[in-house]
């Protein structure tokens, strides 16, 4: 296969790094520019962490440089914040270029949800219908060949494939859940932030925007599709910063529809994930841990049922398949190559 | 004041050297004695990080030297496993003088309990009925003058702190709570075990006995007391492990009853917690941090209203005011001296 | 005793929160202001980590509201950086107050090491005469009664701590000195900076300013005093950063003259610090760790001899016995209150 | 190319697991056996963080079931203690297989310094002079092709790559050389032990073996036969424990023959290291961390120098470049395969 032009925008950021070694090592993708107003014309091997013969020799562009070259790409990844991507993502698909947007821009289908959860009215609120959201275990043949791909967020990603099952297998009540996370600080992206110095998070564990985080809608939005309602799910969504570096570990708790037995909440796990390159299923709740997927594409998901209640952790690695790993996978998926070319060779590091 | 004798069982725990040392600079308190079968012989200011002038020069006893002198003690602190506890209790009290047990012997008031949770038959099943359960904030004038003090478990504290309040004063559904919690590695106490080596745990996070820890009858009982119930209020409670040595943060979900406001709420903590020495309203849910409290005996409770949910967080330090603050708090309450004496001194520690 | 008036400058960094809550429970101390441009009429207590009552409802000053306070207190603590306190310490002194600096504006006594090491030309040059170096282990008569204390350098206190006995025993050779050492995240101050973000320092550890830190020629000063030679000792010094937020451990290595034995070094630790009340000696360089003194004004000291090799490790909190502890230990001395006083109730925490 | 038969002895280690791993994803080898009598006929899958699919379905051997396996493989690597390598090392051999030993047991020259380094009389004193000392960037030659490599100790490789060009370019006085290094808790092997328990290693920092670790004669020998002395050079070498999982950095101290200049050493690093696909060299001692190399099989060399003092740093994953990594890649010498192969897609993870 000859291979087709990538490029990608954002790409200093976590997410932006991220992808851009993904790419770098990806059998069919080449890179036709990373852009990055902060290390124009700097060499990508030496702040990517790649070594210079994976990277061609590739320097930094603008982002001006970036957008000029929009035509020449087959599929361009945003790694840019939801203001920026909104306005960038329609000059992509302008280009003729597929795009995959791994900000919450694209993501919602309600432009009404925008300032409220996003701080800023959506300029181009015609275009979320045309978006597809990426998240394949559960929208697969929308996204094969899709022109417009919103990347799940983190957080989102983890509930989802954490209830989505039994939703889908009408399991438990659908409107009494609750969704307790943690995150690692890459999480939060780069940041010259006091808050988020070492010296403030290490030893440290704390909420934040309980009740008021903006991937809420996001899983009440996949939930609702999952569980085939017209109206999203009402849930209570608990982040919390953890201090490592990377991981998300969700902690979901729902109620069993009177008479569900545990046997039919892990055959819905097997069912749904059986065949799933990406997302395994585990023994219990109990027997899902960060260290047995951060470094990885993969989703571990686990379930444990007490009398009415059933409670499913997932953990995935925030930066891969919360962002940069699942974002591959979706370009994958719209330019018709395997979906887990380039995403093979990560695998969790034990120790 | 002269001053009074306590014994320490069970003394080179983690539970142990903390309330040795709170015992050794306390103004009242002289130390009788500090079993420990590991260190007999050996000066207590080695082993618990004190100054020798601070312990007299006193040497850790063996457990059968202690036991001989309960009768020379006014008071006992055990910090003995639960099966352990069942049996030494009673014989502290035999020789007359006053127990306030770590562990969870003589927390649950019904013993067919203990083998479902604990994992033993209850020795002396008939003395639930004389322990009392030493929440000093709950069931503060039981436990004044109490012979026999059950200190609550550092995740019940969490719970029951950040719940009671509004189980009280009816603002919630009793039937639909959700703990979840977090706690670092001393909270599992001493191990040599692999499991609990720095190269398994550290960069790690996951959950552990979900829907099936043996605080979660002991937090049910409790808030079944709060609300002025007969039954305990059913609740799904999932501890996680945190890579951190200290510290407990517990994130608690309810429903509000119809028409119950934010407002309500708030009021509802001002007037638990007002006058409490040892529990710190914050602003909100998001407000309330590890780094706040390890070191201290203090707890701080925060809540967010969204619609009819209700997340409360709550963090202590789970040697601290979920272990051997508290014990001390309860001894302090049962010998008629200050509550907090030999507490005030203890202070969060920034940064 | 009736108490005497203490200001802050400087008093949001670090050291200045440390020296807030040390002087805060200070038996002797009251304190006149604390100053901030950061938190002008901020309560103490939130930002400090101190209960209400520990702060007599005092807030924060500005800095021109400090320095207009000067001549009502009997001593003024300096947590300023440098260049800030070569301008304000005289002012202190001409306003009839004691100064006790943290920072390094008079611990050198050539002023033309200044430009090199601190990048600006000391105003003030000839008040470094007058300056004493506040290391009371080493120059506590001089410290006594002295009107401009310099507190001493983190790396400075552990690595001065660690070889001073062996030059002034004149056990080893002088010019064949090396101090590698590594400290907590905390040493470097509150950082806004990426490079200081949690994400990037976490799982990481690093050499920084090799050969070239600015405390090489205060220790070498110290330590040319110390044996009693003119000229300041050649030394190599080498920091390092702990991904960690407190704590400093040098390790020194230094050369035995010859047929010096193992028990002279030993003797020379042991009648150096057999009377410090805040520095240990342990066993070997082994047995010297952190956890053993963060929290508290300790420097631990332990050595090992092996052929004419001597290893000298040294521990110690940066911002106890590196900064605010120290500096209160001098505050006392000068001002003629017992040295241990408002440090005795630090102690290690143990786990 | 067909591959060739490996068999893992000592598997369940970390090192064992690191080893395992790698060979699960190399191009050419195909693994016979992983042998552990602790997890006999247990999936390599779930233990190693492999997927299934990866080890073609290979279960635990026993160590008996492993030895009868020898004479059916091309290769061995031996994860076992050294006393226990002193005894198979020479049946693999018997068996016609080739041995890559990562234990001590066949690096030191000198079968008279085991007892004092390792605790045992060498069973086989004479099988030290058949022994290959596997350090690529030094003796590559001797390895390619051998029947015996002693995959040299992860400090021991950081110290050498660090030292060696300065040694071998005559740069440096051979005789007062000092090497002070911080090693991740996974180099102490997997613990069950209490003092590598999380509780107890958190947070912590301290030297252990000061001046008398077992690398140090390994280090020596070394860095004399770099020299080209007959002798092995003194040297002080003082290890130090991390509170993280994996990484070595190597602080090396040395002073300059006269008339030495900064140039003459970067060129010696640049001539050593600049054809060398697993040694980089960073711009100075301060440009080498952790981060940059943990999780791939890159060592990084800075220097850093000041008059005639010169500070080397040099940082490696203590799993893969201190252990697995450089066992694969002596593998790969004495097997005649590409020297990278298997190693290549091993890349730093950023952040």
């Amino acid at each position: 296969m000859q291979g087709k032009f990538i490029g990608v925008m954002g790409a200093s950021g976590y997410s932006g790094l991220e992808v851009t070694r993904l790419l770098a090592a990806h059998p069919h993708a080449r890179l036709r520019f990373c852009a990055s107003d902060r290390w124009v014309n700097e060499p990508l091997a030496g702040r990517a962490g790649l070594r210079a013969e994976a990277t061609g020799g590739l320097v930094y562009s603008s982002a001006d440089e970036g957008e000029a070259l929009f035509s020449s790409c087959d599929a361009v990844l945003l790694c840019t914040p939801a203001e920026v991507s909104a306005e960038l993502v329609p000059k992509v698909l302008a280009a003729g270029a597929k795009a995959v947007d791994l900000s919450g821009a694209f993501r919602l289908q309600d432009a009404g949800a925008y300032p409220v959860h996003y701080g800023f009215a959506h300029p181009r609120g015609e275009m979320l219908k045309v978006s597809v959201y990426g998240l394949p275990e559960l929208f697969r043949e929308k996204v094969r060949g899709a022109r417009l791909v919103a990347n799940p967020g983190c957080y989102a990603t983890a509930a989802a494939l954490a209830l989505a099952p039994l939703l889908k297998a009408r399991l438990v009540e659908p409107d009494d859940l609750v969704v307790d996370a943690a995150s690692g600080v890459t999480g939060a992206g780069r940041k010259a932030a006091e808050e988020y110095s070492f010296a403030e998070l290490a030893d440290d564990f704390r909420a934040y925007k309980a009740l008021r985080h903006q991937h809420a809608p996001e899983i009440a939005q996949t939930l609702g599709a999952a569980a085939g309602t017209a109206s999203p799910r009402e849930l209570a969504f608990t982040p919390h910063l953890l201090p490592l570096r990377r991981g998300i570990l969700a902690t979901c708790y729902a109620r069993l529809r009177p008479g569900v037995l545990a046997a039919a909440v892990a055959s819905a796990y097997a069912d749904a994930y059986g065949p799933e390159r990406f997302v395994d299923v585990a023994a219990s709740a109990d027997a899902v841990s960060l260290r047995q997927v951060v470094g990885t594409n993969q989703c571990l998901v686990g379930a444990t049922v007490s009398g009415r209640r059933v409670v499913v952790t997932s953990a995935l690695d925030n930066l891969v398949k919360g962002a940069a790993g699942q974002a591959v996978q979706n370009l994958n998926l719209a330019l018709g190559w395997d979906e887990s070319a380039g995403l093979g060779a990560l695998c969790g590091r034990y120790p």
